[in-house]
């Protein structure tokens, strides 16, 4: 069994911002050369998460608006009281998402359905540069 | 450390579909003959969606419920414009699920809660095959 | 590759009772000596589930509202006229939030950020004495 840890980076806007981290990750597992196997995805900090999606502009507008409708940003929240920085709403959403992601990989290629991507979505209300923990385990070719 | 991929498959209906899994990969775990270890389920797609929950009729559709509150099937999708398939609702009821679930195997068990089972949840607008990715890892008997 | 599974424990109360558990996780794995590897956590039951949030009362408290507004407590809930519990809040929180939790380890540590906390929430509506299944896999130091 091989076993490799590494750090992804990606950059998101204030906002939620959803992006598309797929090629990442896939070119991420080439690079294992892992045949059988899985890809642990884990992102540390509070005020993101990962999840799949179909990466269309409409979709991706209905999540959020989803989401804004669980975890309203302009609602009152107590966090921003302790903290100035307004970013209450982000912690919530954040922790009703989670941060971990597991995809299995088979025939070296992740199980993706066809119109399944991977999203980082970042709530915070400010430009992030994002580091995503990469594990894969697995047998190599 | 002993390594397997399966694929298994289920039937659903239409609409929020919510089925019982758990003797499906119960069987497939003890096929693994795996004593101590670990079994991911991956569903691929972007409108299906795996949890746990008491398998009890009552439950389930208080699930379908919430979940029906959270990402209503009638509202406006925008994703509903760009595709004729108006199934806008199941890939945001999909994403805020998520698609992997992990369960520890115990002494040849997976430690699930007496009144917890696996559910597979199809919110597609058709029935659908699906096919659920199971990986094993661990230390056979 | 290093395998070990462990059992933890935690008390929690009556209510949506969201508990700090990463120091108990911390030292599970610092007593597995794991250098890099990761670690997964999955709670038998199907009133409680595990995410990460920052461990500050406010946005634990913002949280709370989030849920209740999501699966509110006294909303008729056809689980209960099948049990006496009047626990079908519970189940459905539990079931919208998942029961597993998975933790890259690198370099010794757990790969949390600054302000991410490992939380267990029990939704039940009584005390409980909670199992955490934790699992940890990896190289040794």
């Amino acid at each position: 069994m091989h076993f490799e840890n590494r750090s992804l980076s990606a950059h998101t806007t204030a906002g939620t911002d959803i992006i598309d981290i797929t090629p990442l990750v896939r070119e991420a597992v080439r690079d294992t050369r892992i045949r059988n196997g899985s890809v642990t995805l884990f992102i540390p900090g509070s005020t993101a998460a990962l999840s799949t999606i179909e990466f269309e502009s409409g979709v991706i507008n209905d999540l959020k608006k989803a989401i804004e409708r669980i975890a309203p940003r302009d609602i009152y929240y107590e966090h921003n009281e302790r903290w100035a920085d307004g970013n209450g709403y982000a912690h919530v959403r954040a922790a009703l998402l989670g941060p971990s992601l597991h995809i299995p990989i088979v025939e070296g290629a992740m199980t993706l359905g066809t119109w399944q991507q991977i999203v980082l979505l970042d709530f915070d209300n400010r430009p992030r540069k994002r580091r995503i923990i990469f594990q894969a385990l697995g047998e190599q070719k």
